[in-house]
Order: C-alpha cells, then structure tokens, then sequence
C-alpha cells in the first residue's frame, strides 16, 4: 500500500470529515415570542393549501417524495426504481417491465437529482425526471397523474451521478457517468484503469407532447469521474457543464489518490455542435443492450423493450464541441445562474468557491488560448474563464443555487452552513448554520432561468439530535429557511424519507390545477379488464387461471372461486369500477408470495399466485373504503393437482 | 344470484358508505389570528423535541412509521412484514429468514394494530407488538433499536385482524382470526363453510426479560368473523374480549349476508382459565407449519425455524372460560377503559353506543342466567350485561380510547366526526367533524389502564382535497387534536405514510433515554465480521465467494478485486467500522439483482450478486457520509467462467 497519504490537505480534510458535527450549539431556535413568529409562517391551518411543491430525492429508496412547503409535510412516495410493496409497483404483472435492465429484473436503485421540466428556461410542470445512480437509468414521472412513466437505462455508463438536468426548453434530459468503466465493457486488469476506461455523456431526447426519452448519443469522455452537471441557459443555451474529480485517474484509495491534483476540470459541452453533427451522420453505431420500459396509462400495463445499439461520439471527432475549464479540486456541484452567464465550481477540497464566466470561456475559445490538452480536449486557462471568486466563504462547498434576484446560496459540508453571496461583486451577505453537514440545497425553480424565490431548504447529510431518536438508523433531516428577506430566517426542521440528494420544486398552482383525480373506467384498454359484473369470469388456460374480477364498494366479483389446483399459476385481474377521487381498493390473498394489488378508480391490476398448499383461503380488499369494507372478502378453494373439481365462480349464492 | 338485496339498513348503509365525503364545508380552518395560537400548539422549533411518540400502522405497507407529536413528523419507517429496498430488509442475507412463512418466502404484509408493551396495566415503552392480516403473523419491535426483533406465523388463522393486543403485564399478546377456515386446512365447498370453518383466537406468551413469542395456546371458535379485541384490565384483568360480526356465517356478498342479524356478539375469553387449563395439560397438541423467525443483535442475521405443532382448546371443554355478549349488530372495535370494568361494542351498522358491563356480565354468569347457546357456548342476555347506552350519538360506531378523566372518545366512520362522553352518565360531551370517514383513533396509553391524555389522533380513511393533490393516490390523512380541555381543537391535518390502522403512542422520556445510538463492533457476533482493515480478505469455496469487506470514512477495503467470474455467487459481507452516533454506510454493485445494503455503525451485513456479464463494475457507498464521500468506491473485475484469473484484492495499490 503505497501513497496512502500524501497531501496534508486530504489529510485535514477527512478529520475535518470526521468531527463537522460537533459544532456547538445544537439547538436552532427556542420557542417563545420569536418561534411563536415563525410558527405562523411554516403552519398550514387545517382546509388550508402549502404554496409549493418539492419532489424530493429519495436517494437510496430508489424513489421520489412529494411534500409540501412550507408545512414540510409528506404527501406520496412516488415508487420509481425500487420495488414498492405499498402499491404492488415491481410487483404487479403489469409493473414488473418497469425494473428489467440488461443486468434483469433490479428490484432497487440510487435515486439522486430530480428535475422539473422546462419551457423556455422556466418549469412548466408537466414532468419530473430522476436518475439511478447504480444501474444507470433515467426516469419519467407525469406530474398529471404522480407516476412513473418510463425509465430508459443508459448504457457504457457506471454510477450515473452527474444526472438528470435538462436542458430550457427540455429538449435533452442530460445523464453522465460517475465512474468511468471499459466501453465496451470487457475483461481487463484494474491497474490498467488509466487511459483505458473511458467515461460516456449521454444527451437523451425527449420528445416535446409525449415525453418519451430515446438516447440521441453518448459523448466518450476520457476516464475520469463526472460528478454534477447543469445545462447553460440564456446565453449559454446550447451549452451543458459537467464537474470532473479524479483526473489523476485512480483506481484504488481515491480519498488520498484523487486529491492530489491542484486543479480539476469542468467539462464544457456544445451539445447543439454535436447535435448537429450527429443529424448529419456523424458518430457512429455502437452495440449496447439497455432497456426501455414504458408505462401506457390506458392499458395501465408496462412493457420493456432491450435496444441493441446506441450512437457515441468522441469529441476530438467534433472540434470546437468540448473544452475542459480548470475549477478548483475536486468540485461536486456545477451549477449555472439565471442568466447563464456565470457557471459555479463548487470546489469541494477548495477554501475558495470560484466563479466561471461564460463570455469569457466563449472569448478565450475564440482566441485558441489554451493551456494544453487533455486526450485531444482543449483546456482553457483557469484565469482567462475566471469570473470571480467568493474568498473563504466556508469549508466544503457542495452546491450553489439562485434566487433571480442576484444572489446566490452555497451549502458548506463540512462547516455545515448556508452561504448567501452576492453574483457580480462576490460578496458573502448571510451565512447560517444548518444541522448538520448540508448537502444540496433547493429553491423552488433555483437552478433555472427564473427562480421562485421564497424559500430554500437545506437537505442534510446528518441528523444526531435534531429529532427524537429511532435507534441507530434516522431519518436525514431537510431544514426550511424564508429567503424572501435580506437575511436567511431558519423556520422548520422537517424529517425527509430515504435519503434526500437533491429537490425540486415549484409553485403550487399549475400543477395542482392538473393533477387527475381518477383513470377513466371509459378508457380503460387493459386486456383482462372486466368492467361491470357481467363480464367478470374465470377461465382455465392449461396450468393458468385467469380470474377477471371486478371490485366496488363492498364486495369483489366473484367472491366465491373454485376449481384452482395445487401447481395452477393463478393470475387475479382486479378491475376497480369505482370512477370517484380517493376510493382506491387493495387486493391480497392468503399466503402469497407476492404483494398486494392497491387498485385506483378504474384501473386494472393483476397478481399472479401459485398456491402450494390444498385449502379454503380467503382474500379481502386491503384498504378501508368503506362502512363495509370489512365485509368485502371471498374465498378461492385450492384442490389437489389431482383433483376434478371444476372451475366454477360465483357472487351472492352458493356454488353448487 | 339471491337475496342481494334483503335489508334495508344495508342498503342505508352502503348509501351512506358511497356519499359520506360529501358532507359540506371541508375547511377545518382558517389563518388568522386563530390558527396562529393553534400554531404555537403543535409548531416544534428546530433543536427542539416533540413530546410524544406516536407508532403508526402502516397499514398495507407492511411498515410501522414513527412519528412525532404534536408536529406530526415521521422520524422513521420500520420495515417488519415487507420488503425495504431503502435498507436491505429482506433482500440482504441476514433479513430475508425474517419473511419466511409456511406459505415460503412471502415480500409484502398488511399491518394493522401496533400496541406498547405495559408493566401493571401502564405502557412500559420496552416493545411495540404488531398484526400481520393476511399471511397471519405477528411481529415485536425493539425500541431500543427501532428495529423488528422477532416475528412469529400464526397458524389456522386467516386475516389476522383481532390482533395485536397485550395483556397488562405483557402476559400475552393476542391475535384473532377475522376469517373463519377449515381448521385444519383441507379441500371442502365453500358451500360448506357454515358449521364447519372455524376461528381460532391465538394466546402468544410473551417472556419477560426478552420479549420471545410462543402460541400458548388457541382457543378454536365458531366460524364467525372476529374483528377486534381488547384484554381486560384492572377488575377484569384475566380476561379477553372480542367482536364478532357474520354470526350469520355467510361466505359469500357478506356486505348483505353478513348484516342479516340485529345483534352479534362480543365474545369474552377468560384465559386466565384456560391458561390453568392448559398448565393442567388440558388441550392437544394439532399438527400444524409456521415459523418463527427471531433476529440476534449480536450475529446481526436473523434465523427461522418452522415448527410443527400448536397447542389448540376447545372452549366446550372448559367451562366457564367462554361467553357471548349479544352487542348491536355488525360491531368492529372492541374497547375496555381503563378501570376495567366498561367494554364499549362499535357497532358499526348500529345508530347507538352500547357499553356493555364487566361487573354485570360476571354476576349474570354467576346466576347462570343465559339466552342461550352458539356451539355450546353460553349466550348472556344483552339487557343483563348492559352498563349503559350513547344515545344517537353519530353514524357509523367504529373505535373507542379514553383520556382517563372519565371520558371516552369514539369515531364515527359515516357521520365523518369523532364524539366525546361520558363514561357512566353517558351524555355527549362534544363532537368534532373529520376529514374525511375515519378510522382508528388514538390518545398516548388510550386504551391502557393509565391514558396519557393531552392529544388525540384521529385517522382518516379518505382524503381527497385536505393536500395539495398527488394524482389518483393520496395519503391518507391523520388529524391532531388538543384534548386538554372540555371541548376538542383541531390543531393540525398531517398525512402518514401507507394506511394508518391505529396507532399506539406514548409520552416520549423514557423511549428517548434508551434509544441505542450505535451497535458495538466489539459485540459482533457476525460469522463474517471483518473487524479491522487487517481482517479483510476474499475467499474462493467452489463457486461460492467470500468478501470480507470493511468500510469506513471514506473507504472500503478491499476496494480492487479481481477474481470473480460468471457464474459465481459472491457474497459482500460488509462490516462498518463506525462507531460514531449516524454514521452509516451504504454499499452497492452495478447490475446487482438486489437491494443496496445500510450498515449501521459496528454492524455486518451480506448481499449476494451473481454477475452475469464479463466487465469492471464498480461499487460504492450509497449512503453520503463525509467530505469524500463521493470518492467511497471500488472496482470489482468480473471475467469468464473459464478463465485463470486469480482471486486478489488489494486497497490502495494496484494489483499485479
């Protein structure tokens, strides 16, 4: 073991690691006279409506969260790449598609940076999208009906981080690699990392009615890690940025080995360059499996499809498409004003939070002032692309969002605080603690090009004391700040569910206008649904029973089965007639290795069940909708595979 | 298809059941110089606690949630009958045994009614017992740790609804049947169900010092549907008591059959009787599979064993031990407040309270003076059992606690209000509206001998408008009030998280105090622990392979290995060195098949991955843990499976 620790920088920086959360004063607020103030400002009368809502990161739930602001109270978990028992997603035959993968069937995911979509550089609220960090996957959730629409996984990638931003008018949902890896991927020594592995960028198409993402191409970066991203926007449209860290290109101990470089680059990609050369044919196909599920709300049943081939691009194919800007080492957030002029390296092991101009990029590229090259990439001269730099404002800068009204607001890991600094002069106007060790940050449309500046929260990394205890495992803990004045005012400490990376967030109106209410029973093209009594039956297909059952208040028809043989493959597709907001039906039968169906007002959902064991089982509807709901059950008799017990069905009298 | 319709107060009934949303102002209340006071009531300012602990079904999530009152914040979700791909649980190798079933491996449950363990009639804060209703179980969770220590099958039982309920010393927790089956299972017409499908009502002892389940006992009952139970207390400790509705024993369109009669009954257990019974060797012993799946805080794994045989009493057989109260039709709760001495029938199709008398009903068996029998089980008269009558007090009767000042509070499912009244004199006191049709209720020790009473928690079955709307899926919603006073106040309206069956809480001092913060890495037991840096090593054993596998800020070790091919089984055993309060780390393998794990301090954990494709796939942590957590990561190098590369490893140094 060699080299473990050379640079006394790193060597500070992982003690300061070590003790950031011993800082003091714990406590944010006492109540009195001045909390009494600001519980009228985060408090949501009963009846009463939150201003904004945030879909928060789940992180390592694989799902996205719903809440509101300012109350900070949860409102759905939005199950996207993780199997959800809850609801049956991952479960149900008609969501199992959703987590294929060229690796099968993946029952959990990463997720980490949800992104609105945008018209114009402003949200629009129609979609959410959010990567998977492990097996590299972007998602699609329709903000109409708070579900999953689709996921398309993304090849020659490995932990997908610097993912998904989109682009202002969401022309692109925007992934790019963490780790770098062989492309293809093949059988190599890891000592042979540098030089070999290589890491892709990948612009996803989303077409502009339907949403639907298909990958355009993939950029073949040199193998360093990229850890962020944001598109320009304004005049920097066209452009997107990318962090790197371990451009020493490290393949053991990166703590101490890739921290040794003064400097590491952000990635300026002209994606609209590329764009245009690939629409002339440029690029080339390459073979990858990856798969692409989609969701159809009228069937309300996903498929999966692999796709054999996606085009790559090497950027010295491109002149004038890449350029590589020097940022302080080893930055995590990369982050673009308002206005697109002004992109933040957040520098992570830096003392400095340092400021890039994009005119100044531009002009220096005009010029050819480069300071060398880097795989055939260009590297600008850090001070030629500098645009300012904020002087010691904190220990550990990690992301940077904006206001729209000129300032902007850093989080610090490591000093565990928000910084509000001002864009153009560089000055630090307001700092406040948070509790304890911030990651990302998040005002509502605060990395777009017009920010809905009211509030800002603060996602942190650890929560010790900040709630009463559940043992060793917590809640990560989101900490509300009011942005509307000069100075930050911290209103609420609210507990976030998973981990919570990164958020967005957004006014309240268009959204809530939108959101539907019910699946019409009228649209319903489900091939198993029943939509009345009359067409519910159960049929016999070799070793497979399909039961087409219907579900109202209170009773399942038919709620008497018989027939089904030790060995059948048991499929229920339960149809719910209900066509009124909030009456959802579950579904569950004894000993089934499976879970529940949760089934909204006119759609179709099914179960499969081998039952093992000879037997009178029952099943009942799982969620209380009614003053009869304990009523609503039924009984499915399972005979011997030897049996000649017919398959008969019945609702209300006995079958004979 | 007969008798659909043959009762008009059914047909009330499900009228009611369809239109009870509808019920005018849905506005709980306005800001202003009101909700501002009422703001201050429930507004907990950062660095402060909240008071009460509240433990929250979820409900079919399979989950318990733990949240904070009066905030209404959700501190954590405790996995316990369903998979949890935020933690592993039942996806890594130690958790899976905690699902295992006779029905075999089963992901998902629906958990209905947690209870606090008490110590002389009071919550002692030691464990939180909870009902597993469909594949029947029940499971105690530590709070201490937070976490599902044991879980135990319960056998000839089917929708597990009457259950989980403590005696008041934790003797036992109790579980009943809801649905009556062939006991033992066997193929028979549904046809037949009447007179031959029986209920058993589960007696589980509880050990004293650590808390291990066993079935003592079942009591084995006519084939009604038994719906909720409470255990005697004070005067009627010793004894058990139960609702039943479908003493009509319908199997099927039960919404109209099973509403048939004008009274059901509350069955009354005493198992203190049938306890001496069975120490005499009274019962017999019946064959029957379920499992018992404990988890060891030390080995950090769980183990299941399946055992063979139940111990099961007929109540004929012991006379005296069982009656039958004649209880206004259909009931659901089944309450006792805390003297003992009143058990409070819901009955949910009924328009009046009936509160049935302790000290009558023992004085009417000791006259012997009976109405009749069911099976041989003595009938008591519903005018000699009668302590006294809520006169009309709200539609829909379904649940009943008490503040221990004389009045008890009960839910109205149709009529959407909760009412409070007085014990003894009967009069309604109060009554607030609900938004909308709720449930459960809960007061702090509520249906304890010593109610904590400052706040209560209704539990709304619908929600509708009272959030910003999440599409067709909602919340369900959960209401605060301050019972401090005469009349209630509504304070808060605050969404949990799956359906919040009831709840169990408690005042949050000694909860608090024993909270673990970390597991010690001295006391780890695990057969895989790797226990320092230095202990860390892979094992090749067929095609079977061993990672011993540490991790600490900001590294694993090994990080490189090389070895592994397709088709093996490799097995992360991974150990987190932390011993620091909130440190956990994750870990994860691109592709994996499988959940993340998330380590707790001092804890080992195991995923196995079976890799399918050649390549170099990367892992890392999942879990954001320090300034350098994004360099927290490895390469695992996967090659043919007839290839000679060797099993290395190594951390900070490549490979050769």
């Amino acid at each position: 073991m060699k080299n473990i620790i050379t640079s006394s920088i790193a060597m500070l920086v992982i003690l300061l690691g070590f003790t950031s959360c011993n800082n003091g004063n714990q406590s944010g607020g006492k109540s009195g006279a001045l909390s009494n103030n600001i519980a009228e400002k985060v408090y949501v009368a009963p009846g009463e409506y939150d201003s904004h809502y945030a879909f928060i990161s789940g992180g390592y739930s694989g799902n996205v969260t719903v809440y509101g602001l300012p109350s900070g109270r949860m409102f759905k978990e939005i199950p996207v790449f993780s199997q959800f028992a809850t609801s049956g997603y991952g479960y149900s035959e008609e969501t199992k598609p959703m987590l294929n993968t060229s690796h099968g069937f993946v029952p959990w995911g990463d997720s980490h940076h949800p992104d609105i979509s945008q018209s114009k550089g402003e949200l629009d609220g129609r979609w959410v999208f959010i990567n998977e960090n492990n097996t590299p996957r972007i998602a699609r959730i329709s903000l109409t009906t708070f579900e999953t629409e689709e996921i398309i996984e993304v090849p020659n990638s490995a932990g997908n981080h610097s993912s998904s931003f989109v682009t202002e008018n969401t022309e692109y949902v925007v992934a790019g690699t963490r780790f770098s890896v062989p492309i293809p991927q093949r059988d190599m020594p890891i000592k042979d990392y540098k030089g070999n592995f290589q890491g892709a960028l990948s612009f996803i198409s989303v077409a502009p009615e339907t949403g639907n993402m298909d990958i355009k191409f993939q950029v073949l970066m040199p193998g360093f890690n990229y850890d962020l991203s944001h598109p320009g926007r304004g005049k920097s449209h066209g452009w997107f940025f990318f962090t790197t860290y371990n451009t020493e290109e490290a393949s053991t101990l990166l703590e101490v080995n890739a921290s040794q470089n003064d400097k590491d680059f952000i990635a300026a990609v002209n994606w609209k360059k590329i764009e245009e050369y690939v629409n002339n044919g440029g690029g080339k196909m390459m073979p990858a499996n990856y798969a692409h599920n989609l969701y159809d709300e009228h069937t309300h049943t996903a498929t999966s499809t692999m796709k054999k081939e996606v085009r790559v691009v090497n950027p010295i194919d491109v002149p004038g498409a890449v350029y590589f800007i020097p940022t302080p080492k080893s930055p995590h957030g990369c982050d673009v004003d308002p206005s697109g002029e002004y992109i933040v390296g957040n520098g992570k092991l830096s003392a400095n939070l340092t400021v890039h101009s994009f005119t100044k990029m531009l002009d220096a590229i005009e010029k050819e002032k480069f300071a060398g090259e880097a795989y055939g990439i260009p590297i600008l001269n850090f001070e030629d692309v500098l645009a300012g730099v904020v002087e010691q404002p904190g220990l550990g800068p990690l992301h940077t969002e904006f206001d729209g009204k000129g300032n902007a607001y850093t989080t610090f890991f490591i000093s565990s605080e928000v910084v509000k600094w001002k864009i153009g002069t560089w000055e630090v106007i307001d700092r406040k603690p948070t509790y304890y060790s911030v990651g990302h940050l998040t005002i509502p449309g605060g990395n777009s090009g017009k920010p809905q500046g009211k509030y800002m929260f603060a996602m942190n990394k650890i929560t010790k004391d900040r709630y009463l205890p559940t043992g060793p495992e917590m809640e990560h803990s989101a900490q509300l700040y009011d942005i509307s004045g000069d100075k930050m005012e911290l209103l609420l400490d609210f507990p976030t569910h998973g981990e919570p990376h990164y958020a967005a967030a957004m006014e309240a109106s268009i959204i809530k206008e939108q959101s539907q209410k019910i699946y019409k029973l009228a649209d319903n093209k489900h091939p198993y649904a029943a939509k009345s009594d009359a067409d519910t039956k159960v049929v016999r297909n070799g070793n497979e029973v399909h039961i087409y059952m219907t579900t109202i208040r209170s009773h399942f028809s038919p709620d008497n089965i018989e027939g089904v043989k030790v060995g059948d493959k048991v499929y229920f597709h339960v149809t719910n007639l209900e066509q009124d907001f909030d009456v959802p039906h579950g579904f569950a039968v004894l000993g089934q290795n499976n879970s529940e169906l949760l089934i909204m007002p006119g759609q179709t959902k099914s179960s499969v069940w081998e039952p093992k064991q000879v037997g009178v089982w029952p099943f009942y509807c799982t969620d209380f909708c009614s003053a009869l709901h304990q009523e609503m059950q039924g009984y499915i008799r399972v005979s011997a595979a030897d049996s000649d017990v017919p398959i008969k069905w019945s609702l209300g009298e006995d079958i004979e």
